[in-house]
């Protein structure tokens, strides 16, 4: 499909100035991004044939920007929404998750995913980066739906969620590139669910095949504590000591590094993944953000997923990412809101080895969302990155495009989406469940 | 109009559980809460004659419960959104906001407030506590667009917006009560914008005429230490001592009180609102909800102004409100989701001095909203009291309805507001003003 995006204010992401024009759409990429005019004569400037549109939207001057990446969730555990809300991380996690998590199998994860696409989408999520149980249903839904989806191996030796570095290997050849729409990366669940020999075959298999390693790291202080009891060091350090990061990869969580391991994730060019939601909900702390940016890390955002957040809303996650850094540093010029759109667009593609999604530019993906700016929440438009950021909402998201095809616009999502069926699904799951 | 609304999930607010069945409004109030069925059954078993609906609306099995309480809020300040964000706060207020607010008018501040007032129906904000320094002009705004507003006197001394106590007393009497949608508060702005002579002038006007008092209070932790020096007490015991809260009251923001400002909170009835939003945003700190709550202190929420927020959006200030109590207090249990919605309808109402608009019963003030469950972060229906806290978002907001008028349904504003010469007002006056 051909679209021309006309009339339109354009955030590339490529820098954080708008530019006002026209953004051109050819099947899964962008052909043109620049300023609006005659077609005819933008073609001839290109070199182009002229193209016959199958559909031409006026913008009325409304934004289109980068989709947003959540760089780290568990979309299935959509069943577990609000189901336990209000506990110590303790009881949730051992009285109420892994229990319900021990009954689920494939095909539930299959629906339960489908579920949380049909919120990324409603929030102008284009990829995200997803650990869970069985990633073949989870990849099965997203590529179904169209959503772009990056998984990453949990390698486990934890009773509940067991998985292998055996299954793990298998799966980084099934699954890796198997569509246009989905990836897989290796890594593990954390420190405390794996022993150190377990560590090490991950770090071996990274070496092996030269690839990023990427857990949850840090999230808690009881877990750093832990590590420290049994390792004598933090999570980094132990990871960086048996090499785990030699060919990158990064964190999920990171609230709880000292100054030596935002060291090594400087030095190894690491990721942060912060997932601020998740920690306030939790409980777990604020993210050392500032800290982090001083050092030149790359910083992406996650929603975690939805039993622990409880929604999947980049809107919440980008005000909080800069919120708590403020309420952190105690000043309120704490990590500029533009540096927080980076993260949830530009540094999460880093993060998730999605290069061609990273900005709006000529040859790139069409991952693209369009933002309301008739709402009054967008208004006046003193500055319209700023307001993303600080008053921006989910219902400002008028358009979510993934790879060419538009997945949500004005409220619906694509006709051949039956959304009540999929509401339907995960009633019963989480009533047979129970 | 009369409106019957059936096939609705109905959440009253005077018990959090959630019944099924219908509701039907006459004229500005409600006439039946309860079970679905046959209406002439139902009007035999009430005694009514038989009723003739203007729209009878089927309700899907969304939510219907009261509208939301945005207890403290300066409006027009609309026209600072994003202006001058991510500056330290003397500075913002100092350099930024404070001159620019010495060239608003009257006239300006009537057309930004409609802009907020556009804001606060997008989000399900059926009342509001505004504290600003044209109120004439404010409540014109208001009452024209069918928002329910209650404002507050802003008594100070300071150069930029001085408000003398004889203006504040013939506006206790010009705007009390002027219209059914209107009602007027006596107030100061801060102990540190006023002398002690003319807090002691406020505190004798309470006196004369029996009425509570609300102000800024201990937001900062710079103020509490500034009263501290200049009085050797807290702003809550200076204002208890010269008898400030005979007649009852509360403060806005209430960030740094100390055990003995809280018992006195208590000991006189007086209400905390929180501002969660504004107080991360400005780095100001996160008030101690978890103690207030002990103490059984009534606790309301707002969302301050737009220029320190920036956005009017009750669903982003329940989440703080919780989430932030869950950090400080080191613990996932903290303030639980269900206390939070009656916050933010009950308590808001009570603070507010609305009492006939605090739950969904009949012959109560028709201030209601409906909440599309019918969207994926609503969705499984585990618990939807939870679900409105942790997950929901203004874009579930199907319908506002104040005072028996629907003012939003369907992203839609009522007929007869111009959204778009709104906006193009609001950004003519910050682009007269830079």
């Amino acid at each position: 499909m051909n679209y021309r995006f006309y009339n339109a204010r354009i955030l590339t992401m490529e820098t954080t100035d708008i530019i006002t024009g026209e953004l051109w759409v050819q099947d899964d990429k962008i052909l043109y991004v620049g300023e609006g005019g005659d077609v005819a004569v933008i073609c001839q400037s290109l070199s182009l044939e002229s193209i016959v549109w199958d559909r031409e939207i006026d913008c009325n001057g409304n934004l289109l920007m980068p989709g947003f990446k959540n760089a780290h969730t568990h979309s299935a555990m959509t069943f577990l929404r609000s189901y336990a809300d209000d506990l110590p991380l303790q009881d949730w996690l051992t009285k109420q998750v892994f229990p319900m998590e021990a009954k689920l199998n494939g095909e539930m994860i299959y629906h339960l995913t489908k579920l949380a696409v049909l919120e990324y989408l409603t929030s102008g999520i284009t990829s995200i980066f997803d650990m869970y149980l069985t990633p073949e249903t989870t990849a099965k839904a997203c590529v179904e739906m169209g959503m772009r989806c990056v998984q990453v191996g949990a390698v486990s030796g934890q009773e509940n969620f067991e998985q292998s570095l055996k299954t793990m290997e298998e799966r980084y050849h099934s699954l890796n590139d198997f569509d246009p729409l989905h990836s897989y990366f290796i890594g593990f669940h954390a420190e405390y669910t794996c022993s150190k020999a377990l560590l090490e075959q991950v770090a071996e298999m990274a070496h092996r095949y030269q690839v990023p390693v990427f857990a949850h790291i840090s999230e808690t202080k009881a877990e750093v504590e832990g590590c420290k009891q049994r390792y004598g060091m933090s999570p980094v350090k132990l990871f960086d000591s048996i090499g785990m990061f030699e060919y990158g990869g990064g964190g999920y969580h990171c609230v709880w590094m000292d100054a030596e391991d935002m060291d090594i994730f400087a030095k190894r060019n690491l990721s942060v993944v912060t997932n601020p939601g998740s920690n306030t909900k939790l409980a777990s702390g604020i993210a050392p953000i500032s800290e982090y940016l001083k050092r030149g890390i790359n910083v992406a955002i996650g929603t975690d997923g939805p039993a622990s957040n409880n929604c999947l809303d980049m809107f919440r996650e980008m005000f909080l990412v800069t919120g708590l850094a403020k309420l952190r540093e105690e000043d309120a010029a704490a990590v500029d809101a533009l540096e927080v759109l980076k993260m949830a667009t530009v540094n999460g593609a880093k993060a998730m080895n999605l290069p061609d999604t990273d900005v709006l530019a000529a040859g790139k993906q069409a991952d693209i969302i369009m933002i309301d700016l008739h709402q009054p929440n967008m208004q006046p438009l003193n500055n319209i990155a700023k307001n993303l950021v600080y008053s921006g909402s989910k219902s400002n998201v008028k358009m979510t495009m993934i790879r060419g095809r538009i997945l949500y616009e004005n409220g619906q999502f694509a006709k051949e989406t039956d959304v009540e069926a999929i509401y339907r699904k995960a009633n019963e799951i989480i009533r047979d469940l129970s």
